[in-house]
């Protein structure tokens, strides 16, 4: 009888231990949460425009999806804007908000558009990241469209990987050419480039990557070679990412309401 | 001793059977997952162009997020084309795929884009939902922009509900005015209409809204009194779904891969 008591007791011990540790884990069960992920920073530039809090809601609500990722939005403005300030603190996702106006001389228009404010999140990274913590950047248009399975594609870069963009250039796609795993050439519409590629079309590795070359246009070719490009996306055959552009809103001068209401 | 001994069995019962019941759980367990919510029907008209895979993948990330929601895609094709079917295969959503070709005499242009669609969706509610199953129905065009505080806000119609549209008819805004609680105007680019609304605006309950009616274009004169909309959206002061446009994707004559990739 004395063992049975004892018996009980055990059991009855190892099941309360068994439900203190299922009870915390009840609240944080989610699928796809998985701590030990590499983080993916999404650095998207982005500027005042009708359109600008529509294209960023839906940019969210495919980012909010991706497990581990930082998205650092660096606005083209002289202030925070509080509409995008109010949809990053409603948006779910883990964020850093940053703004830098473009440089005087590229005020009407600049070749390379959002470049400020790609280097700004560069900096930030380089700042609040160190040698320690493990992720790739990967810069994200913010009205281009990705499928979730980029995401992963990218997660496990060692240095610069690369996969196709659709509907760029006038051309249904642009693509690394592939030959036995590594990069061999580019399917593209701006030939006479040693990296063919547009930014939708690669990620890198953040430790690596942030360093003085990334600032400039052509930093891929400073900070790897063709043949050591991680070719992603099944070896380049599968388009997951699309230079979608949002058509800018043609809005003409109306009577207004007395009341103000956020667009 | 007895005692104890019974007690230990008893609390030991009582743990088992909560294991029970929690193990069953922890695999179901999402944020979101309510058995009980009423089904949001969303119905999509979509037809082939460069961009289709891209707008529907973008538009496929953001319902996979609301839960007991159906989709309802609806081809302007003579037969279902198999790249939509690919993505409804993976997309994770609960969906239909159908098929109808828009009438000769709207094969150049016609002023009700997408109508057949929509009838056909709503067929396929009449035929396949019964008397007794709740719902309500809403017409999401493939490249508008929703913020998933919508569909909540729509969910739990009882005939008419309506809210505000952004960025339409050249217009920041088109809404309905509510005086006490009850819709009693328009601001809108078309005057003149008694429901001065865009399909992206309103979601309708599902089985008194599946009747002939609403085949027609000015189907909401004939489900319901403009005294009975039901205002949501903050008495229609919030904008949440956004009338924007992905633009076209012009796409030049290149020398083709011999290989065929998917955009």
């Amino acid at each position: 009888m004395r063992a049975t008591t004892r018996l009980a007791q055990v059991c009855l011990l190892l099941a309360g231990c068994l439900l203190v540790w299922i009870l915390p884990h009840l609240s944080s069960w989610e699928p796809g949460r998985q701590p030990d992920l590499p983080v993916i920073y999404v650095i998207t530039p982005t500027h005042s425009r009708p359109t600008q809090k529509a294209d960023l809601t839906r940019l969210a609500n495919t980012l909010r999806q991706v497990p581990k990722l930082h998205w650092i939005l660096v606005e083209d403005a002289k202030v925070l804007s509080p509409i995008v300030a109010g949809l990053l603190s409603r948006c779910g996702l883990a964020y850093t908000h940053l703004n830098v106006s473009k440089p005087d001389f590229c005020q009407r228009s600049c070749v390379a558009r959002g470049s400020e404010q790609r280097n700004l999140g560069l900096d930030w990274l380089r700042r609040n990241r160190g040698p320690l913590d493990s992720g790739v950047v990967y810069f994200a248009d913010d009205d281009n469209t990705y499928d979730l399975e980029l995401f992963e594609e990218m997660r496990y870069t060692k240095l610069v990987s690369v996969w196709p963009v659709g509907l760029i250039a006038a051309r249904w796609y642009e693509r690394p050419l592939v030959g036995n795993g590594r990069v061999v050439g580019w399917y593209t519409g701006f030939p006479g480039r040693t990296f063919g590629i547009d930014m939708a079309g690669n990620a890198r590795f953040v430790l690596k990557g942030a360093k003085a070359g990334m600032q400039e246009n052509d930093f891929l070719s400073k900070l790897t070679r063709m043949e050591d490009l991680e070719p992603k996306a099944n070896n380049c055959t599968r388009v997951l990412v699309w230079h979608t552009r949002t058509e800018p809103a043609a809005l003409y001068k109306h009577r207004k309401e007395n009341i103000s209401i956020e667009v």
